[in-house]
């Protein structure tokens, strides 16, 4: 999945030969040279702007990212709110073990997981291997911090001889679960560990691409769906009675919908992608000119 | 929102102006020779084959659009199945009056939205303006049936004397079809009813796009969500002995989301995207040249 035209060629649509990447390149540099010059820095705030260092930075992005953050920032707290105020807090050695698992799998899964996805887009200056294992490195936190949440409500389940894996929540999680750990070891194979040849990765990069954007709104359709098990596993038919631990827990449904959303809208304006560095460009082209098939260890 | 580079242009990148036309242009187009030049027609299958009239298809399109069209039917037949063979079928006048809500919703605002999507996708060679009058079309009879699906729990909540909008499935279900229909009512006013300029439709595509899948996929949300509020109801702690409505639901949920998946996955990628025809081309320069600002009736 290509999110859009990127403004300039990150190397993503090289791989049908030499002739098809010099007429991208070129006709895509052109396209952004234009934008350069026509693109509107006013009205819908889809401007561009011009950092310090010379990189342009859209004008809306900062502040696209910030609400982000702002609403990734509020779900955990309401989690924690709804945790403390309405299911008695946390604590691994009680029958509190089980809330460990809402508030780790929306740490991990949905706030650091969304966060790992805006990366490309927020650093855009630094080296781009760099931004890569920083990358890397948020969905490596983000899925042990995760795997703590499944311990948790596996061993509250064992203590208590409640059945495992029966809903339609525990069957969506345990297959995003997998596919997340799955797309971050050939994620890892690809694009960190060297030895992956310069076509295979920019063949596989939509591939991943596509697939992190879905393992992340299926995780946020699985949140939803626990939530919801949660609510009518205590509250019953009071649900229907607007009971505050009701209104609460639907604000934070909500609440979720709306990162997931503003993630996904970042993700997809294909003028807001990380440009590649000068250096970086000269280097792909090198790479991709002299050794078609081999392995560039930099990228 | 643009879901990918599109091999040929169809107007959508044309909003910043002459220079940016221009380059944009010729630089797809070249991209656009060289890829039907070198893109392999084997392997993974992502290769372009030539129809009769000379318009390039996608190899491996028509399989996925298939593909999407068994989910989505089997989606609706299993719904069908579940509430027949657990629920007691469907009827107006009785308690059964709620299981038109589930089946009108399903067939609706998933299999009817979805294929909606699909339109300029599968029906390529068609005139622009039959393809948009049957996006159009299905999306109206979507609602519709929708319509019907939302007045049969109103009137069966109201009859039964229930609370209606308290549950976290009726909050998002309420938010998405007015979404559903404001999004509806924008996308005729400026791309059917004329009077919206060229420059004005081409600069709320990427929304209108982005907004509609971002639709879709927080109507498979909802419908998970209304699935497990059902189950949940009726089933109480008997769900988590595996009962076979339990497990027939939870299949129906999986069904549910890889319709969803698949549909995106047609949408995102680049190369599958609808090639404007030549003359479309020539017409979308000429207005674009020649009367920038202005109301063009054919597009």
């Amino acid at each position: 999945m290509r999110f859009g035209t990127p403004p300039q060629d990150d190397g993503s649509g090289l791989e049908c030969g030499k002739a098809r990447v010099h007429s991208l390149h070129s006709g895509v540099e052109e396209a952004a040279a234009a934008t350069r010059q026509s693109a509107p820095s006013e009205g819908r705030g889809w401007g561009l702007s011009m950092e310090p260092g010379g990189a342009s930075v859209p004008a809306a992005l900062p502040y696209y990212v910030a609400f982000s953050q702002l609403l990734g920032l509020t779900v955990v707290a309401v989690t924690g709110a709804w945790l403390g105020l309405y299911r008695g807090g946390i604590a691994w050695d009680s029958s509190l073990q089980f809330n460990v698992h809402p508030l780790c799998m929306v740490i991990g899964m949905i706030f650091l997981q969304g966060d790992a996805l805006l990366v490309y887009r927020v650093f855009r200056k630094e080296a781009k291997r760099t931004t890569k294992i920083l990358h890397g490195l948020l969905h490596v936190v983000a899925l042990i911090i995760a795997l703590v949440g499944l311990v948790a409500v596996f061993d509250y389940h064992r203590k208590k001889s409640y059945s495992d894996l029966y809903s339609l929540h525990s069957w969506c999680g345990i297959l995003v679960f997998v596919l997340y750990f799955v797309q971050w070891l050939v994620g890892f194979s690809f694009f960190l560990f060297p030895g992956a040849s310069f076509s295979l990765r920019s063949r596989y990069r939509p591939q991943h691409i596509f697939y992190g954007a879905t393992i992340f709104l299926l995780s946020v359709g699985t949140a939803l769906l626990g939530l919801k098990e949660a609510l009518l596993f205590k509250l019953g038919s009071k649900y229907s009675k607007f009971e505050p631990e009701g209104v609460l827990a639907n604000v934070l449904g909500l609440l979720l919908l709306c990162f997931g959303v503003v993630v996904l809208y970042i993700l997809a304006q294909a003028d807001w992608k990380r440009p590649s560095q000068a250096e970086e460009q000269a280097l792909s082209m090198d790479f991709k000119t002299l050794t078609e098939g081999d392995s560039p260890s930099p990228q």
